[in-house]
């Protein structure tokens, strides 16, 4: 009957092709060994090759070994090859700074990954029940969790893990120990995570089933697989709606465009900023929900050309519409234009895509009446040294026209409340003395056309 | 503190606007009475004006009056109108066969919603907090949902009713009840329902916060308000697919398109299947998972005009690349028409599409080399009567060419593995004996041209 369940999983999950070979993890234990035995029966039907790999942790020293032990001499007997490595787990553990639960998952993975690749196996199975699943579930909802938590552990991942026990209940899992003499090793272990799922298994569970379902475990197991649906196809919209809005500027810079964003449905938003995290970072750890909404904040802002900085080294810009991830500072590529402007004739100034046209006038040929924001008349007898059409410097002043003494140029700008990224665009007319014209803005009075004027400069300016 | 919650709660999720006529469901406890007290308190701020509603369910006699009789008294005092009705809560249920705790809940939303459109009221705000809603999610979660059910109990629904103390835990509530001398009526009640959720609230949820989560209730509300989008967004996507495969082909029958719902995400086709029957039965009560995986059997079945019957009523008919939700039988329209062929000339036959010609030929033009399909020739002295294009008839035999004995033409088509939905528009020569052609298929032996023919019928089929 387990077994009947076992092959159903596995085809209605598609867990194995025809030709694979699969590595078991096998700890010892009741589950562990109970999938062992299942599959080494179903291995010909499925026209699959079997291996187990041990990995003796070391926790507790003649435990361990006896595991190891006990897990070569069933191999042996079913003729399944097992691979069985030993690592000082708690050596590693002190030396990283892990608990001993997280160090013994990681160096077990690891290791299952490592012979996954020696040996060129296609599967890693682990043996995860219906309980396991349960408990998973209830753990999360009560620590906090969102979707993604919700659906649980998953039958079949794509770096090759699959679960071929998870439809079923642990009780049968003992029983089918016992009922073919298998002995299994039972886990003594008594971590700190182990004892949390230890009171979920053995008190809360039991009295959620007493007291409000007895088919507490399925009703849980179908609703993860509803919300695994339900979370793939987000994750498949997520990944269009990616695609759509954000650009891979580089390796490690990527940009959000912040209209479309701003469309984009509630539930996407964040999971598309914790992806461009995940862009930048290749994980995102240490990135909290506060985080995720500092960068919200900062797209709903009304300022413009501002940082922030995440955790782990993330900086995220906003200008010019975008937001950017990175995590190198972005040095503004300061642009700087430089023309000299003959007295008479033309010059194309290709920052601001204009043509300036400069030309000498006789007093009687002066327009007075011209009203062109861009076309000016200069004294030019007034005009010292070199004509230049260029972008403005630190400290540029201009003495404006009506106005007694001179003013900055920076706060002319705001004045005019030019923004930020479009100051360093605007042409500037000046000479050896200072500034002339702030081309399309104001004039200084410096080079006006007054009674003792012979000579007039005519400037003009015309978009490309 | 807890006034600044619910104001909080209200401005985030947009409760009330300006001028809004709210009713709010007073049943005298705890919390109806501590929202009553805050929103009495903020209703200038808001600009709202606040009604009270309380039903006398009479299902506890003297205790409900007592009840009935302090909501009055409160609201006289906090200057609220009142609006109390009784009702016989247990005659109703005993006569519509529900339980005390369901009638209750029906018969009072039936009261505010009808004081709502008596008043013009806007809104109708309900008590629950957010022990209700950690205590709603974990028991919907013990008896199997999904994603509807796990976004939990709503801030705002778009019927009007609005829940503006759903982020204030249940202690604080009393605390201000107290603080406030509410003296607010304690619920005897111990319906059954209510039982299970006194377990839940005084076992299960002390427990795991105790053991698990010290801010269990928080991370729940949590994680329903981020389900709550994931939801959303799935709806909105839903809508949109419903749009683009069904259509809607009267009051009561509602088409899918096979094709595009096979290309459709996992995710929404169990949604979609829901929505048709929720648009053929007004609602989707008595429809359960197995029914709706036996619409998708159908879907991906090989067979064509089948129907499945699902409970309420609901028929399921798959044909012609659809799948019909509908409650009422559908009658196929038997396509049936006759024409009667001259001897020589041409006549058109809408149903087929098709132009048929008749010519007598002397035995001399007689071309026995034809291999057309559609050009048949028979011996014109062997016809009796007149010479009919028509489609099959109950009983329809052929005595067929090189075959000793007749066959039925139903027989022929299944030979022919002609598909029913085919078979009523495939053209048939006969005369008054019989069938001289199934046309483009075989031909009758008792027409056919021998040594002793004469004159001969030449028919010939085009397509128009």
């Amino acid at each position: 009957m387990i077994i009947n369940k076992v092959r159903e999983t596995i085809k209605k999950n598609n867990l194995v092709n025809g030709g694979d070979k699969i590595i078991l993890g096998v700890s010892g234990g009741p589950d562990s060994i109970c999938m062992l035995h299942i599959l080494n029966y179903l291995k010909d039907e499925f026209n699959i090759k079997i291996y187990a790999a041990h990995l003796n942790h070391k926790i507790r020293g003649i435990e361990a070994q006896k595991d190891a032990m006990y897990v070569a001499k069933i191999c042996d007997i079913m003729r399944v090859p097992c691979f069985i490595r030993a690592i000082d787990v708690p050596a590693y553990c002190k030396e990283k700074g892990v608990s001993l639960e997280e160090g013994a998952r990681t160096l077990r993975y690891n290791m299952f990954f490592e012979i996954k690749d020696k040996i060129g196996a296609d599967k890693i199975a682990i043996a995860q029940n219906i309980n396991d699943q349960a408990e998973t579930v209830i753990m999360r909802m009560m620590r906090g969790t969102g979707l993604q938590g919700l659906k649980g552990i998953q039958y079949k991942r794509e770096d090759g893990i699959i679960r071929p026990l998870l439809d079923v209940d642990r009780a049968y899992i003992e029983e089918y120990c016992e009922q073919n003499n298998l002995n299994p090793r039972i886990d003594q272990t008594n971590l700190e995570e182990i004892y949390t799922r230890n009171k979920i298994r053995l008190k809360l569970i039991p009295y959620m089933v007493e007291n409000f379902n007895p088919n507490l475990k399925e009703s849980i197991a179908r609703m993860t697989n509803l919300l695994k649906d339900d979370s793939d196809f987000i994750m498949e919209q997520l990944n269009k709606s990616f695609d759509e809005i954000c650009s891979k500027i580089s390796d490690n810079t990527i940009s959000i465009d912040i209209d479309q964003f701003t469309n984009t449905h509630k539930a996407l938003k964040n999971r598309i900023i914790r992806k461009c995290i995940n862009f930048v970072l290749g994980n995102i750890e240490g990135i909290e929900q506060k985080n995720i909404q500092d960068v919200n904040d900062l797209i709903n802002s009304d300022k413009n050309n501002i940082r922030i900085d995440l955790p782990k080294g993330i900086l995220v810009y906003k200008k010019n519409g975008k937001i950017l991830f990175t995590d190198e500072e972005i040095i503004e590529e300061k642009i700087s234009y430089n023309y000299i402007i003959p007295k008479s004739g033309y010059i194309k100034i290709k920052e601001s895509n204009t043509i300036v046209e400069s030309k000498i006038l006789n007093i009687d040929e002066y327009d007075k009446s011209s009203n062109d924001k861009y076309i000016k008349f200069f004294d030019a007898d007034k005009i010292k040294g070199s004509l230049n059409i260029r972008n403005r410097r630190n400290g540029d002043k201009i003495k404006l026209l009506g106005l007694g003494g001179s003013k900055k140029i920076k706060d002319l700008f705001i004045d005019l409340k030019i923004p930020k990224e479009e100051r360093d665009l605007i042409p500037i007319l000046s000479d050896e003395k200072g500034i002339i014209w702030v081309i399309g803005h104001r004039m200084s009075e410096d080079y006006k056309i007054d009674s003792n004027t012979n000579n007039i400069l005519r400037i003009s300016f015309k978009a490309l």
